[in-house]
């Protein structure tokens, strides 16, 4: 039996499925990073891991690192790997599908007795979302030795920072920097993923090679009015938080709705205090944009703060802005896009090239490793949502390919 | 020394503050119902009440009840009271006020040896404010026995119905029933309370006497929109349910807005999932009008839906909205009116009689007994805010006036 017919849809989709279970949502999957959660599907990863011939850990920041050796123990590695955690209400294959898909290939390999003269990592992410401490890419930041040490102050909803979270975790805040690795240790980072978008669905393809990932901007905004009794302010006495933020939001839509390229989306907010009959005094909210175009985005991320500005200054209110992530398009390593094409081609494919909409870890390891990404058919282009599906079928094609490119895989020249 | 020269501002004050450091929120103010701070609040209230000369004990719903017997035991009372729970992030005077100020001019009563031909019974009632179930004025339904059993099945924002709030509470939700009283035991119902708005300020007046409570309509709105990846799904293919609420935010000001006699809040508002890189798939919120006017407010509440409703079809989302509470404007009685006018007048303070833009437990008391409510001026007009403010002078004159109200009172011929 080849290493390829070990490859099993219906193992991925089951995997993806006992994955699923472990989330703070009974009967929904929300699964944020250093959570109760987060670690019993870390360990169900981990065990997975072994299974598969692989030795398995949990880095200083929680990812979850596996390591099958290639034809000498300590040679550099071929990363492969995902994100573990999710957002909230999430879909189960946001993520999950590249960790168990790179777990699946090992097991062939291993199965066939197969080793490479390479090593290979399978990486699981913490924290790629940024659901709990509102700041994306942890994990991969962290392995990259990227991670800004500010971001351990950053609280989540409960008002608990990311070093408490990591100390009850079991994870010592002041030893974050141990979970970076070396460039010389990793030939370069390979990432299967679900497309999140309607392309490959409207092509009739099951998988497509990742030519860029789109820039983002995200904005963290306050507003502040002035609480007070719903009965007895009139209304031209009122400085409403929540009116002036409902102002913004709609200026996020119009002005990302009229560029060619851009997507906005305030996803968050919270209107203080939250009682019916008190008018609210403070809003905040998020403020998230993409683009493809770098220019487009920053266009647009400019006439929204003008407009946020403007909206505040017509009604009285104080508005804070800041911008806590930016990032301008990122390419995929021309190599490794050749080499998934190759892949993709040997499996019968034919190879489409295409950009993806939403952000993935590899952006935050480019200073460890040129990247490249394998993207796999979704039902309906739907994500970040629990009706998130992909087939049995498809998740074996992309598996199957992501073991090809594995096998073909050549260290950059 | 007089009975009304035992009155202290002072103290009025002290206890305000006292009461204030039970709360939820530590540096500021948040006590909603049957909660642990509710209770340690009630027991500080019941303490002053037996100092006063009160028994004092909580009744089936946690409505906190002193009474001071009159010439002879068992007569017929005239109730004075306000509430006990609070808004979130709120001030220490709203409600509270009218609880220890009938709790002052008992205890004036009692340490001049006064006993009138009739009790007084100081009522702290729970949950005026919905705040914790989102029906309001709880405790007062339950005392005229009009509580609808359903609203034991309201959850809070944890889940927690109040029901089993109750049970940990140590009430027994069976028995709720056993807190009403009889309109035989009840002369008058009359309630001190800070005005919540700037007519006395205005008119440099300390306090007034309340001539009607204008009527309110409240509603509960869902929207549900589809969530999505922030980065994947293009603007024109949204069905953002957070879009399609600030414009229901901003309908809801306006129709408001163009009315002469209504205001308009949408006080709570929550976005989900919740996550800076979703699109928001449901969004629900509270709205709250109120007018002097039944019809003004009617009109205002129909074109309210009607704006939604072409919202939600405009953007293909599905909204649901139901109208939880609906009050016309109620009367304060001309008797009692005319009492507390005389009252006033004693105290050698101009006579203003004013309507009330809030809401008060003398709405749902009216099948126990007929209401009237004496105003005493806050700062800048300002509630349900931790800014909320009254002078000690104030406070002052506020309890003499009712006390010179209480010494003078005669039941209806």
């Amino acid at each position: 039996m080849s290493s390829l017919d070990r490859i099993s849809g219906a193992r991925l989709l089951a995997r993806a499925e006992a994955l699923a279970r472990h989330s703070e949502l009974p009967g929904g999957l929300t699964r944020v990073s250093l959570s109760p959660e987060y670690r019993a599907a870390a360990d169900l990863v981990m065990g997975w891991m072994r299974e598969a011939g692989m030795s398995a850990r949990l880095d200083a920041i929680g990812n979850v690192a596996g390591r099958y050796e290639g034809e000498r123990p300590g040679l550099p590695c071929l990363m492969l790997g995902s994100h573990l955690d999710t957002v909230r209400d999430a879909g189960r294959y946001d993520g999950m599908l590249g960790v168990i898909s790179g777990i699946e290939c090992v097991q062939a390999l291993n199965a066939s007795g197969t080793r490479l003269p390479f090593a290979i990592e399978v990486l699981g992410f913490t924290d790629e979302e940024g659901v709990r401490f509102g700041v994306s890419l942890l994990g991969s930041r962290a392995l990259a030795g990227e991670l800004d040490p500010g971001v351990l102050e950053a609280k989540d909803r409960d008002g608990v920072s990311m070093a408490d979270a990591m100390r009850k975790f079991g994870l010592d805040p002041a030893r974050v920097g141990e979970a970076a690795r070396r460039p010389e240790e990793v030939h370069a980072y390979a990432e299967l993923h679900i497309e999140q978008g309607p392309v490959l669905e409207n092509e009739g393809l099951p998988v497509g090679a990742v030519t860029a990932l789109n820039g983002y901007t995200r904005m963290r905004v306050s507003v502040e009015g002035t609480a007070g009794h719903a009965g007895t302010v009139p209304m031209p006495l009122r400085r409403d938080a929540l009116a002036a933020a409902a102002e913004c939001v709609l200026a996020v839509e119009r002005i990302a709705g009229a560029g060619r390229d851009v997507v906005g989306t305030v996803g968050r907010l919270e209107a203080l205090p939250g009682a019916g009959n008190v008018i609210p005094g403070a809003v905040r909210f998020t403020v998230d944009l993409r683009s493809s175009a770098d220019a487009e985005r920053e266009r647009a991320a400019g006439e929204i703060e003008s407009a946020f500005h403007a909206v505040a200054s017509r009604r009285g209110v104080a508005l804070e802005l800041e911008r806590t992530q930016e990032q301008g398009v990122t390419q995929c390593a021309p190599w490794l896009i050749e080499q998934f094409a190759e892949a993709i081609g040997a499996e019968g494919v034919p190879v489409r090239r295409l950009p993806s909409g939403a952000g993935h870890d590899g952006m935050a390891l480019q200073t460890l490793a040129e990247f490249g990404m394998l993207f796999v058919r979704c039902t309906h282009g739907i994500s970040h949502n629990p009706a998130e599906a992909i087939t049995a079928e498809d998740a074996q094609t992309g598996a199957r390919v992501l073991l090809r490119f594995i096998e073909g895989f050549r260290p950059k020249p």
